[in-house]
């Protein structure tokens, strides 16, 4: 390397890789003034589940979504204690319910693995507290739920092998475990309920729909523990378009040959959703499980998402939960 | 429907559905006693996280994961706790340090994300008080907690055009922003220590490999927000076998046309990581981050996995930080 | 390293290592024989792709569940050459049609985005040549055929923004476009047809379904690149349940204020779609597009999945297509 | 729903959905003129797969990717056929081999899952006939090519059961096995090929680096169904900077303690490969197989990527091998 010739190459290589490093780094435009700095909670604090959450927003990645979240959230009901103008009051009419009593309509849908899990417990409170105002869910939504109010579903593990279990007559979703036993309590349960549905057809007319379907066996459960109990109880309708898939569906289909002719209808379920959006003051979302695919699209970058057993809970304790018992205390307070 | 032909063909029929619904529903075998019931959170009871976490254990899906998850940590650190025998002391040699000074060795691996995330406040808790023994990382791990020393890393917006930033010298690391100038300082920074590590290797002999690199750089930064300072003050090995990828890379790169010479062996590092294990009482490891396809093995069903930079911290708070705060108080409450 | 002491601390470290070898390598089980070896194709032999996907089978991950999936096909498609036995034959019912004239019944699902695609030529190819015998898919899965027979469907790309498009009344699909304008072609086109079907309800006291509306619209289109038209000409059943999901929603929700009470009736299409599967001498299926979740369940294991686009089209030439071609070469060849 | 007050209250009613309308469908914008029109491949004209290929371009999806992906590796290989100027020739240094020998410089990056796959032997054909100028791959790209050569990997099957594999002695990788006594096969072979490497540091004072090290077993293995024999032969640099994980690693490990002092430089290698690509006229770069964490980013939107096995083998077809025999053929048809 000490040779005049190679000293000349050498600076030539050189030349090289400054230019190469030019190239990469092009300068910083200023970020704007107020751009939050990335910080996590400080551990040296103590254990502050509050505190901690209270950082996420500032912690990036789906800490800050959370964060975000929590105040989109918040915002639905800070929206929703305003009081409504008698103007926009609830409209009854004969053959639907359109509901307008809050100045934001909270619609709420989850799939039916939420159901599965204890997250029930969480939506139960919404629905219970007539936190929420519309439901929409899967077929599976509805049955895991009337299905525990007769027999419980269990913890298994996620690599439980799915044939041998079914030779034992047990399903697996996903680490739960639910007994074959359970589908034929339902059965038992709901035959008869169709029995009398057909019955209403056939003597008042009625025109069956999925919600009305579902507003009925929630009525009929009479089990506080129940989404559809409090759904049924609270008039929050419950939207679950196809009904039929799943193990209502083959109910429908037995009850079909063993006493045929009930009608379930999409079309008034479509128009009484549609309907409830668009006489909304303003209204908000909360969709909790979803597939793949959603969050896929929703977050569209890095690996980033997260299962909602896990968060949903955290998300109601900053939010619903939070403002329900502060209204609480400030009640007992205010007696 | 009424014509006896067609009755007899009705009863054929409803046999058929009949002969289905048997091969739908195999018998269920009872489960073993004692497997635990799905039961979620009841939000009734007030907003209290610890109760909260405590139920995910029978939550179902990944929040059963988080309950176990934490028994498995906590298992770590009752073993942990168990003094060593003397006979498995640690074990010092001359070109490389075994640490083998407490009963369980844990391993701590994270990706560069969680460092550019607040995370690393949560990593630099643990490596603090010593309560990990080994890490491996990345090299944008290693780069992104040295960097964070120099300028801080700002919350951005998952969708904000990648071309567009790249013209301000604006990096997106998911919903994350960091200025070039940032690396600019970094590399400010990191060149003269290079020349001082070649000198070393010139002078002494010595053999340099990722994981000494890095803690000369950790003892250098000399900033206690650092997580590879706390790993050099405390000897915890920082291992990072790709050192070279990344902007360490570029700068080492360049560092070669400017003054050439420098090694950077692989082997050592590996000699010195494998024995760690090979010689260690008990072994623990804790994966933070990872990417989709461990996860994707790991969890093997289901929509189900949860990003590190919501679920972590609440591990740590319901082992590692929980047994430190305890610890210290019983320290504390004995003076 | 050359003192006695060293010397058997060495041999003491050297047995370390050895233990942690046999600790790794369980001796190995021969493999049954006949187990097939991996092996891809040589493509000195040159451009053969019909050489080349018969080597998939043997070259792991994905291209050998091609080659298994070619396999399944095949053997649906032999089974499916078998005559059927006469007391087996087609049964008519007064109001659903019961189809049984093939010795295996093969039911077709496929997504809507498959339909946006030009996968929808390939899916017309099997429905017009009655090489399946029911149809399930999405709302979208029909509307897009349909609205495609009125106005086309644009390449676009994955990463222009929605909201521009949006702004300018087009909607993507991934990397396709369409312009707002073909559904209000689709509405106009739709409407009146609506009209009718009211009317009918009214008159002949017709409940209508989805797979009859869907049956109705294929009819009236007329046009040969559709799917929903070789479906209604070769009375091949397409099921649909949430029909009332998307633009056709969107439309039924608008005419039932225009021009009320037209009743949409799930329950019957059950009792036809499970009647079909029950009934059937052997049942084969074939699901195209599907979500992520499913694979994910389906395929357990590895970043090992492929999108429909490129594959579905490669399976249809390696069964369906390769055994219509061949039949119409023999039929032609026997004349 | 005939009296007069009702009338009004449904002519309100009827003036909702109206607007709801209006909100939904914004006129459209025409396209930009010559905006490719979505269409599939017609089957009545016979099964071509030639034919089929060339629509994909415009079927929409992953087929459209792979139509561009054909396009830009076209591209590519014509910008590859142009003579290179004079001044542009091979650089060739003292320590580092500096290849520029054509006008654009390929890179070629894979996942060891690939060449575990059959995919080994279509990355063979490009490496065999000199169409890619540098490789980039990890660890197990480049054990399982070398041994391969030594024993055969078998089709098994995603589900099967890893704990009992384990037990028997064989890895699963995906649907794939390989016997642990392939590793021990491997491991006899590389032992004595490692004591020469560093008699060679020894006796030459050779600094080792990961691509000289693969290129050593390249030339060794001697075994023309082997990429890293026909890199090592055409003199194709094979880059691995975290050689040292994996099996390999294992054996430098052990052979650390049996015969230690050998040396493996990543500084070296960081600056072969960016020199390559600094001095390269042009650059192309093909990765095939990536993790799902790539595709994620590179996709961004739908459930929609394709696994490797699958693509890559017909992407080769469409590009490097038909431009091989074109040439070949030409060539002959000269003589």
């Amino acid at each position: 390397m000490s040779s005049p010739t190679h000293a000349k190459t050498e600076s030539k290589e050189q030349e090289v890789p400054e230019k190469a490093k030019a190239a990469v780094l092009v300068e910083s435009v200023p970020l704007p003034a107020g751009t939050p700095i990335v910080k996590g909670y400080d551990w040296n604090k103590g254990v502050s589940y509050k505190a901690l959450l209270e950082t996420y927003r500032f912690c990036g990645f789906q800490a800050t979504n959370f964060g975000l979240a929590v105040e989109e959230i918040n915002k639905m009901l800070s929206c929703r204690a305003i009081p409504l103008s008698e103007d926009l009051e609830d409209v009854l009419e004969e053959d639907e319910f359109i509901r307008r009593n809050s100045n934001c309509t909270i619609f709420l849908g989850f799939t039916s693995n939420m159901v599965s899990a204890g997250i029930r417990d969480t939506i139960c409170f919404l629905v219970q507290h007539h936190m929420v105002d519309c439901i929409v869910t899967t077929a599976g939504g509805v049955e895991e739920d009337l299905i525990k109010c007769l027999a419980p579903t269990y913890i298994g593990d996620f690599h439980l092998e799915g044939r041998k279990l079914r030779e034992k007559g047990i399903n697996r979703i996903g680490n739960l475990l639910v007994p074959n036993e359970n589908y034929c309590l339902f059965e038992d349960w709901v035959m008869p309920r169709l029995d009398a549905m057909l019955e209403e057809q056939k003597e008042k007319g009625t025109l069956w729909t999925p919600s009305k379907v579902i507003a009925k066996l929630g009525e009929e459960i009479g089990d506080p523990s129940s989404i559809c109990y409090w759904a049924a109880k609270n008039k929050i309708p419950v939207f679950s378009p196809a009904l039929t898939d799943g193990s209502l569906g083959d109910m429908m289909y037995f009850h079909s040959y063993r006493n045929p002719g009930l009608v379930l209808d999409i079309i008034q379920d479509l128009r009484r959703l549609n309907t409830m959006a668009v006489k909304a003051a303003n209204t908000g979302m909360v969709i909790i499980g979803g597939g793949v695919i959603k969050h896929h699209i929703c977050n569209a970058n890095l690996m980033v998402y997260s299962e909602a057993s896990l968060v949903f809970p955290l998300l109601v304790g900053e939010t619903f939960a939070k403002r329900y018992h502060a209204t609480k205390i400030k009640a007992e307070s205010d007696v």
